[in-house]
């Protein structure tokens, strides 16, 4: 029991008084609720890895989007984290398929662009057949100096390279908008 | 004393304590103070109205920015309240005229497109020499309507109309952005 309650403990937001109660759940949980918690734990890290083709985390390689017949091959959107993908996906009208980089461009914290799955990438576009990189990640500090690394690495393939806009976010109020993001809502004002 | 005290509760935030307190605070202060904000209050309604030309609240018309000689006068902003001016001001990256409208087009409260500043917005173009006019009303459904209704009055005059851009606010992280303001990402990628 009280090995329960220290392994529990080093999961992210669970002190002692929290470990004590899910490992009293645990305790008093059927065999087959055990077992199954017990395997989940042991399958996540057996059978999980990274999609050869576009690092996404998977249980298949090719992972889902890069294995699709009904996906965009030719569709690339690049993203920091595998986490980013289910923000893209509840758009529900991104057809294309991804590239996660596994993190972005951060001096400060010792990041440089061969700690990122970038060259990976470049092998991807300079092969496959491909008409368009849309470049998501974070509008942040890091996010925008992964992006402005990639289109340079990027550019002499000559495909289009985009970027996601950055602007006022639906539903908000020009009033409570910073600067920083009113400007650039204004520089990428669109044609109607 | 009692008199001052009612007068103070009329304004929006200021209970019967925190006037009390206002007017104690009048009583105490100099006489030179209580009379600046007596005239301060009576030369609001007096001097304050609204600019021929942009119906921005001015105490000189045509305001500062219609007059100004330094300004783009062929590029007009469309806001929809006086606030809005200083969030696009504060880019410091504007140059242009500004053309408030008071307010959005809400059929649920009432508001249609005649009781908004529209038509003045439509002759001031058809009469000016105008290049660019830029709809900054909010990402909201009202605003929306609004931006949509104004780009068809303006369509047969043939200028261009431009729409600010909707997207992920800088700083933010796209894992924490909602589906829609994700999809007009998207949506509004521009090319790199």
């Amino acid at each position: 029991m009280a090995r329960l309650i220290e392994e529990l403990k080093k999961l992210p937001g669970i002190g002692s008084k929290s470990a004590q109660r899910l490992a009293f759940h645990i305790l008093r949980s059927s065999d087959d609720d055990a077992e199954a918690l017990a395997g989940a734990v042991r399958d996540v890290k057996a059978k999980l890895r990274l999609c050869s083709v576009c690092n996404n985390i998977t249980d298949v390689d090719p992972c889902v989007y890069c294995s699709s017949a009904t996906r965009n091959q030719r569709l690339v959107c690049v993203v920091e984290e595998p986490t980013n993908i289910a923000a893209i996906e509840k758009t529900k009208h991104f057809n294309g398929v991804y590239h996660v980089l596994h993190g972005s461009i951060s001096p400060l914290n010792g990041v440089g662009p061969e700690q990122l799955r970038i060259s990976s990438l470049v092998r991807r576009v300079e092969n496959g057949n491909i008409d368009e990189v849309i470049l998501a990640t974070n509008p942040t500090v890091e996010g925008e100096a992964t992006a402005t690394y990639l289109s340079g690495q990027l550019r002499r393939t000559g495909l289009k390279i985009t970027r996601i806009a950055m602007g006022i976010p639906v539903g908000s109020d020009i009033e409570y908008t910073d600067e920083i993001t009113m400007l650039k809502a204004m520089e990428g004002r669109r044609e109607l």
